[in-house]
């Protein structure tokens, strides 16, 4: 196995990864680095979906990166540096790249982007336990990987192999998340456990991992992806928006913990 | 590109392909197999998505597969006949191969698996337009495919970029299934647009390629997935099975409009 290489500058690298596809991992990538950038943290939010790069989309900004010397400069909004295949890739265009070309753009996204001082760089990583994942987990210094999943039972077994991946590859995880947990009806206000609900704690429990959280189902949510304004943007006052706060709090706290343990017991000087 | 063999007795290759993931691809590929076979025509059902194969789970069987000589005898239920790495590697260890041995992999589920006389192959893609996508319609003589969706932008964006794909490989588009289309307040009966609403329509209008059908965001046909029970299986009497047959019925007449589309205005003999 390649070195590790820290990357300069770069505090954190949290991996946030799902076994299944459209579970809402970038969904939570995106409110959760704007919830951490929020809380005074600087960061930066890679997208590492190659293939189907939706964080331009959800953050509200595509515009060509410019590059300085060697380095690309990322794009920033909301607080958040950003670079995605997408800002290099406008439009409809597929790529239909193999693994070795995968594994060169996501090592330039790691190394060549002009990222500055960050405490946290989030890293949505494509769906599965494919190349592009296991390239990336090789050989970056990843703090922790986020496991999110729906509660329905198809979403649950493909995120225990996730679970697994990161734990093959000695990646600690920081915990599960457990997105479109429930609904509740806008019309009757009465809540619809549309993919189940629970499956994520019960997970987390067996597995004897961390729960960080669950997601309701909110359309709002959706929308907020859609139009490029993430919910998390609204502020702690905003429902939605203060369930990613939270969790933002608790990645903090959980990727304090696990660099501790594993540099020791010793203080840790942040920031 | 390497030539299209056939592969002696199957008679349409279809491929159910997403540009994302978790979008009801499997889900739509097990019940339009069940719905097809329910109309009578002899079926297989191949899952491709070695990394989060779903079908066995949602299909209720998993089993060892025999070989009997050189070849691999596929299982079967609700009259289809499956095959699946999930049946191979069943469990909740992750796959992290590299794409040279999902080809191998995919390779010989396509030749090597006794599929015997079949109408339909349906072939359930994994999601996205990378490595296995890519080796397999170069390889595959695909009759048509089927891109599925939801109506939330994220989703479609990458469906188009799926749409695109296929038609840069020439493998005509059957149409574009919209799924989670709407859901039926199981409390008050209103309906609510949980990702948005005809953007799959719109977009298949837009691409000037078919439109098949919009499946409603129902909890029974996730509970179906997940208890190995779909719900195509209760038969037209069922409003969401009914919705499956008559998404198998149109697939059959795209599926016969494309064929002779490219073999000639003659007649063509099936069965």
């Amino acid at each position: 196995m390649p070195p590790k290489t820290p990357i300069p500058g770069v505090n954190h690298l949290i991996a946030i990864g799902s076994g299944k596809g459209g579970v809402g991992k970038t969904t939570v990538s995106v409110n959760l680095a704007i919830a951490l950038a929020g809380l005074g943290y600087r960061v930066g939010l890679m997208d590492a979906d190659v293939y189907g790069p939706n964080v331009p989309l959800m953050m509200g900004i595509n515009a060509t990166p410019r590059a300085l010397g060697e380095r690309i400069q990322p794009l920033e909004n909301y607080g958040v540096r950003l670079m995605s295949m997408g800002f290099l890739n406008p439009g409809d265009k597929p790529l239909v790249w193999r693994g070795p070309m995968l594994h060169n753009v996501i090592q330039q996204f790691l190394r060549n982007v002009d990222w500055g001082e960050l405490d946290y760089l989030i890293i949505d990583l494509p769906p599965g336990t494919g190349d592009v994942q296991l390239s990336l987990i090789q050989t970056a210094p990843i703090t922790g990987a986020v496991v999110v999943t729906t509660p329905s039972d198809v979403s649950l077994e493909d995120a225990r192999k996730a679970v697994n991946m990161f734990d093959q590859v000695r990646v600690p995880i920081l915990g599960i998340v457990e997105n479109m947990s429930y609904l509740v009806c806008p019309h009757c206000a009465e809540r619809i456990d549309v993919f189940s609900h629970g499956g994520g704690r019960r997970t987390a429990e067996m597995m004897k991992v961390h729960f960080l959280d669950e997601v309701p189902l909110a359309p709002e949510v959706r929308v907020g992806g859609d139009t490029g304004k993430p919910v998390a943007t609204r502020g702690a006052d905003d429902p939605q928006a203060y369930v990613f706060i939270q969790m933002a709090k608790k990645l903090v706290d959980r990727a304090r913990e696990v660099s501790g343990a594993t540099t020791g017991p010793a203080f840790t000087v942040e920031d």
